[in-house]
């Protein structure tokens, strides 16, 4: 028996034991996470899938794992058909399938620390088509047969600076005060991990890549805060930081505090908080209010300082991956260099910053036919040489205590073909219109979507992903609310209307299975605009990524002479800047890579 | 007292009679029409309202009306603010007003026939909260007060012949039995005039420029139909037309026949019909499915015959507007022109063709300052003589039996301004990123609305009203399901994906109140596209309507070279196509308006 056939086996009996008819094992954390730390990876541990999102449901007789499009391939390599249905989603919902499967009266257990509310009456409902029952579990199943299951991190939190923060914590936190004030509500339970960190200005080490600590934070009528966290995460640097102001608490005692709400009106985001938060408020008396956490809007609108910052970073990265992309230019042609040598030289580059915090994700770097997989995770399994005539696809990022980057560029190994340049230089085309829209305020990600996909449109073409994702103040390079993609992306976020100080990334690309793959990558800070003879003020794009795009791919011909001076005023912009901070070579190098096209 | 104050005392004193403590006045008929008949205008006879849109309600000691940003400076010109008070929408919703302004344990009627199931679904729960409750009335207070109330319309019903619609009758009632089938429903009722009109083959006199007749129509699961209409509206050749599939009833039966569907399970578009359709089929013990009028995407997707009677009657509608836009270019700069008398000219023009059926709609003659308000009525009061330096935009349409036409142009009379150029030459650019745009499968209008805007956006400005709206064959020509607009635009038209065989709008502006207003609008036909190298068919534009956009009020050097050649391309197939269609003078002319631009 394989071990995920065990694992699976010794689930089933747990939940014989639990008096459950079946269970349902969400990715996610109790904070409803999109990255989550190695001891919340039930769903790996169970089937062996290794996607970022997927959902398992066992019951007694049965099994199926729920994976989107982008998983399609993946699931089945990953996680054995013999166990495990396959069921695609959005087609068809856990909920939906639940509805179907589930025995007659069945008792179908899920963890309430890992579901929303909304979740679980979409369930319930649908269970109740064949007089099934969600059950709340009060230790997760899963964890009972995982024995060897990774404690939880034990890293300690840090402070992030005024400087660096732009606004002390108890600022941000008199604002919330208010917005209570006007929602008449006692308080808030803020459960997301960066809106905790932005809150508090500290940051964390539990999550791989994102500097935030697991923890949650009510913030009471009065500005103070209570602060749910494992004890040995403090330090005393963070205790004096958080002063007098900030009460804070063993994490354990969290749940009991929900508790203690009876006769008050407590704000909850139905889309952050898990259905446990809700409940234990109701359960205790208390009145739940399902209002946005009113962090996010001011979390996504960096301040001056914030937005100096990232300006900063962008610079000292840029110089990083110039130098990175000088070396590739040379060292790979000459052969002998890998997926996965590339990523470790791009990581020395940045960490001859000397004030690299952490990386803000695993560098997607692939070579020819991996560049075709937007979300490629190069392994030492699926590690490419990278070879002449391909197209190598670098999408990294750091983290820096001033700002989180991400930026995407592709390097020709020898002479590209002429398909692969017109690919590119309509991709590029997509960019710069995106990088240079002006548009009124209230206007959201899926009006400008199209402006970034219409020359690949033009052609017959287009891109499987959205066009740009909110990033944070070295906090999660994936941060809500906004996104710049097509009105069917989930989650909302292309419904979002833009605000100035927004950071988003501006990727439109061109993936040609099993051939190559191209992305530009720029993060944009959104800013107003007042435009002589207009009637309104405006909203524009600021490019904060500086780094040169490379020529040999760009067909001069396809653009515009409006698209050319773009071009041209970037690459000047980007040798002036990052130039000074380069010497020798890779100075002469990247001059050389930003003189004007004509 | 004012005609108006007496008229609200009059339905006052009928709600006592009526033992009602409030009433609803909203501006449909029973048929959810956009546009209604004299004898359904209760809004209007009421507070004196002309606009088309806008609901009033009426308590024992106040009264008010509600209407939209387009109405606000309007509804106070006509409506006695001392009788009612203004509200705006969607600001205030009716129902959320009533629930703060009902009396505790109100009764506030409203007529089934005149509101969706949703809005008293809503208002109940409004009301609820002051434990007042909503009654349905059998008879209309405002109809037993008013005493001239115009009859219904006693137009007879013709036929639709099979060459313009393109299908049978017999054809597309047998698609309807089809989705009925997957459907698992008995049959539908459909209540949309147009979606009759459509489905029937038929064409009515029963609304003003749009040729549809009030009728009610049930489609059974063998792809027979019962067709209820007065019965002084049918006439031989309808009768033979219709044969014995399709059986006539009395409209007054309608009501009756819904209250014998026990058993049965019954399609309502709970979109497009009153809430007295369902309400009467459950209380019959039918079953209610709520589901989209499966006509509504046929009836948008125009078949190749209806394509080819809308290139028809964009060439004859063509020449008719190109003859006026000469008059105009003539006779306006010698004075003594006005607003009506142009508008009278076109009318005569089209009227030449021969063949006119009705205009689309009351023609938009505006000049100067009346240009800024996007829907400006011209009457006898308003009526502005055209003068030198204005702009005068027509705004315009015909109906005939093998289309329906809409379109916009602008006039300089005497030379226009650098600004207006700039301006026309923006809206021009808009107009033709739409025209021109290329597209995937699936995509909606509010995906491509932010191109018709961009060069506005640019320059600071915007215009408050959607792109482009559907347009009917020979039906009406604000047409469903599709639109492009923003996302905010109410009704879901702008999430509507486009498809092959829409014919929709384009038309962008720019208005500057108190001076002049610019709009280019075309009608568009969606159309697919195979592009060589492509990875699937796209979808892209045909422009349908063919007449000159003025070269004055062109600053060629706004224009790309891409921009240019489509207008260049443009203006010589208007001149080859409408040419042939003029002679002599209004040929040359046409010739040298349609000259190329360097």
């Amino acid at each position: 028996m394989s071990t995920h056939t065990a694992r699976l086996a010794a689930l089933r009996d747990q939940l014989t034991r639990d008096r459950l008819d079946g269970f349902v094992v969400p990715l996610t954390d109790e904070h409803m996470s999109e990255y989550v730390g190695a001891y919340a990876q039930r769903l790996a541990w169970l089937t062996g899938f290794q996607g970022s999102a997927g959902t398992a449901v066992v019951l007694p007789a049965e099994a199926a794992i729920f994976t989107d499009g982008r998983y399609t391939l993946q699931v089945r390599e990953q996680v054995s058909g013999d166990d495990w249905q396959f069921v695609g989603v959005p087609e068809t919902s856990v909920a939906g399938w639940l509805g179907d499967h589930a025995e007659d009266g069945a008792r179908i257990g899920y963890d309430p620390w890992l579901h929303t509310r909304a979740w679980v009456a979409e369930a319930e409902q649908a269970l109740a088509a064949r007089r099934a029952t969600l059950v709340a579990v009060d230790t997760n199943p899963v964890d009972a047969v995982w024995p060897d299951r990774p404690a939880p991190s034990d890293a300690t939190l840090s402070v992030q600076d005024d400087a660096n923060a732009g606004r002390r914590s108890a600022e941000k936190r008199a604002d919330v005060a208010d917005w209570l004030a006007e929602q008449k509500a006692d308080a808030v339970v803020l459960s997301a991990l960066d809106s905790i960190a932005w809150l508090l200005n500290v940051r964390g080490g539990d999550v791989d890549r994102t500097p935030v600590a697991l923890a949650y934070t009510v913030v009471n009528a009065d500005g103070t805060a209570d602060l749910f966290v494992a004890p040995e995460k403090m330090t005393h640097a963070v205790a004096q930081h958080l002063g007098n102001a900030v009460r804070v608490h063993d994490r354990a005692a969290f749940a009991l505090t929900l508790g203690q709400f009876a006769g008050k009106r407590i704000a909850v985001d139905p889309a952050l908080s898990v259905a446990a938060i809700p409940q234990a408020i109701e359960a205790g008396g208390g009145t739940v209010l399902a209002l946005r956490d009113p962090t996010i809007i001011p979390k996504a609108t960096k301040n001056p300082a914030e937005i100096a910052g990232h300006r900063a970073a962008s610079i000292r990265d840029g110089a990083a991956l110039t130098r990175f992309l000088r070396w590739v230019s040379i060292e790979a042609p000459k052969g002998g260099q890998t997926e996965l040598s590339a990523a470790a030289k791009l990581n020395d580059f940045r960490l001859e910053t000397g004030v690299l915090k952490d990386l803000s994700f695993d560098a997607i770097s692939a070579t020819g036919p991996h560049g075709a997989i937007p979300h490629y995770h190069v392994t030492e399994e699926s590690n490419a040489p990278i070879e002449p005539g391909q197209l190598y696809l670098i999408d990294s990022g750091g983290q820096y205590a001033d700002g989180t980057t991400d930026v995407t560029r592709v390097v020709p190994i020898g002479a590209p073909t002429q398909e692969m340049r017109d690919r590119f230089t309509r991709v590029l085309k997509g960019h710069i219109a995106l990088a240079t829209a002006c548009f009124p305020s209230g206007t959201t990600g899926q009006q400008l979507d199209a402006l970034a996909r219409l020359p690949l449109w033009q052609a017959g073409l287009d891109f499987a992903h959205g066009t740009g994702h909110g990033v944070g103040s070295y906090l999660s390079v994936h941060e809500g609310p906004a996104r710049i993609a097509k009105p069917s992306y989930p989650g909302g976020g292309p419904q979002e209307p833009l605000r100035a100080g927004m950071i988003l990334s501006n990727e439109p690309g061109y993936y040609k299975a099993d051939d190559y793959g191209i992305r530009i990558e720029n993060l944009l800070l959104v800013v107003e605009r007042d435009i002589p003879g207009g009637e309104a003020t405006m909203l524009a794009f600021e490019t904060l990524t500086l780094a040169p795009i490379d020529r040999d791919l760009i067909d001069p011909a396809l653009l515009t002479t409006d698209e050319l001076s773009w071009l041209n005023a970037y690459h000047a912009r980007v040798d002036a800047t990052i130039g000074p901070v380069l010497e020798g070579d890779n100075r002469r190098w990247l001059t050389s890579r930003c003189s004007p096209i004509a």
